[in-house]
């Protein structure tokens, strides 16, 4: 079959004279990506998922501490993932209560990997100024949480949003005789926070897991990954969505494993504790839930199945 | 804990000056959808899988003709679907080849759901004008892949293209004996393919599956959902993707569940054969796939299971 040919035969007159006026009759690729940006809402709440990027974290034998490197192959192979590399989605979310722009966490700023930082690009694609958030709530201090506070040249990147984050992750993390007894890289994630925050310190509220960080914005502790991480449950007349922020990293691995303790948690046994106690209730009561790390728009359902969960994500909505 | 008032002692001293000049401190809402577009690439080809949004499909304990209809309610439920609608997403691919702009399918044209019908609108914010188009090859004439082609006043959404179809729907669907025996409402969707197709009969080119509709466009047969049905395969460079076009609706029934035979299926028992034909070798090969009513962007990998199917979404990607 002529291809070339038939299409000529077949070609439609308005088609032929589209080109015989000059007119290029390619159209250029467009080059860049798509926003990362997914709208949605809870009761008159409106929520915009804000992708940052995705980080392959590099990861060995030692990555998962109590199972054997073998399942945890086994668990990367079913999620099409390779064997040292997981894959680190990052999703914010930007909460209009409709008095106030609230931002839990801010992604990486650019500073975590070279596939991450597309958040301002994307806050733009959303028609968000950085200027007209108003708060930021922080769920805990690794540094793809909290290093999109400031750019690379320690500048604010929402220079009129109060910061808010939990008073354990302070106490923790500022505390100058945990930074010396860490080992050497948990040092850096100390250092990190320093650049973060020691000049803008006064700026910085804390607050105690269990209150409101703005009106219809509950915060609820998840401590294990790190001693203040932080769950935020959002609430707009009878709906809820609940952020769990790091309570799993990739659902493919964390939630369907929930037993697992990751390198990167402080507390491994604490989180997995906090972990099947927050899936427990999402799952029971069939809560709306996001996952910083779950793949982008990242919110969905979880499922409780034979041997852990299962992140269902919700169908994307065409409309609001 | 006041958090108001803690909230004005701990606000930034560019924070009240932002409030202090009279701006207003709310920002209203975007109060719309974000767009359901997303671009990746196949070697040098540029794809952009566009949203036309969602129909939930009211089936009944007939849905599946050969599994009881409890073993269907358990499989809703572990998509967190409801037990009366099916969720048929809908995603059309625009492939630019660099040479030719190839839409694979049309979307509902809005005739289909309130729900459905966004795929102009986010034509528009991939920078896509309909005009542009220059070929739209057909999978099959169901209404939801064919309504598309024009808007409802029958006026060509897409005036340019050349316009392909499987030369065994046409032969199929075309045939007034076959209209004439048909149950009252399939009879709806001969009527409907008239409307669409009568008035532009000549300009339409029919092809046999196993041709390419265009450089590195292949099609496949792909029958049993309709005698006609095909699938794509797109090439460039040492990449591929299969576009699975109705193969399997969406993959939390249907990939899971292979065997089921749904009523839509012209031969529920080919239609079987053909989706374990094409997912063993999707899934043994490792290809990238993407299925028109796959949950959007619809695009990732099939993992053969003990039961079934799993179907692995791509990670979204920040750039391309």
């Amino acid at each position: 079959m002529d291809l070339t040919r038939r299409t000529m035969l077949a070609g439609t007159a308005a088609a032929f004279a589209a080109r015989a006026d000059g007119a290029a009759a390619e159209t250029p690729p467009a080059g860049t990506a798509s926003p990362g940006i997914y709208r949605y809402k809870i009761g008159s709440f409106e929520l915009t998922a804000i992708y940052d990027g995705i980080w392959y974290r590099p990861i060995n034998d030692q990555f998962i501490r109590n199972a054997p490197f073998s399942e945890v192959e086994h668990a990367l192979d079913a999620a099409y993932m390779p064997h040292d590399r997981l894959a680190t989605p990052f999703t914010t979310l930007i909460v209009n209560t409709g008095k106030q722009l609230v931002l839990l966490d801010t992604g990486t700023g650019g500073q975590i990997a070279p596939s991450a930082g597309v958040l301002r690009a994307n806050l733009a694609a959303a028609g968000i100024d950085p200027k007209a958030v108003d708060r930021i709530v922080i769920s805990h201090f690794h540094p793809d949480h909290i290093n999109g506070i400031k750019d690379k040249d320690n500048a604010l990147i929402f220079p009129n949003a109060e910061l808010m984050v939990p008073a354990a992750e302070w106490a923790f993390w500022m505390d100058d005789g945990n930074m010396n007894a860490a080992a050497a890289d948990l040092k850096l994630t100390f250092r990190n926070q320093r650049r973060i925050f020691t000049d803008i310190a006064k700026q910085v509220t804390q607050f105690e897991p269990g209150k409101e960080v703005a009106p219809g914005v509950e915060t609820l502790p998840a401590p294990g990954h790190t001693p203040g991480h932080t769950v935020f449950a959002v609430h707009s007349g009878d709906q809820s969505l609940l952020v769990l922020s790091d309570t799993a990293q990739h659902p493919a691995v964390f939630a369907r494993h929930p037993d697992w303790q990751a390198a990167f948690d402080i507390d491994g046994a604490e989180a997995v504790k906090t972990r099947k106690k927050i899936f427990d209730r999402a799952a029971a009561d069939r809560m709306l839930v996001t996952g910083y790390h779950f793949p982008f728009p990242a919110c969905g359902h979880l499922l409780k199945t034979a041997t852990g969960y299962e992140h269902v994500p919700i169908e994307w909505q065409p409309s609001l």
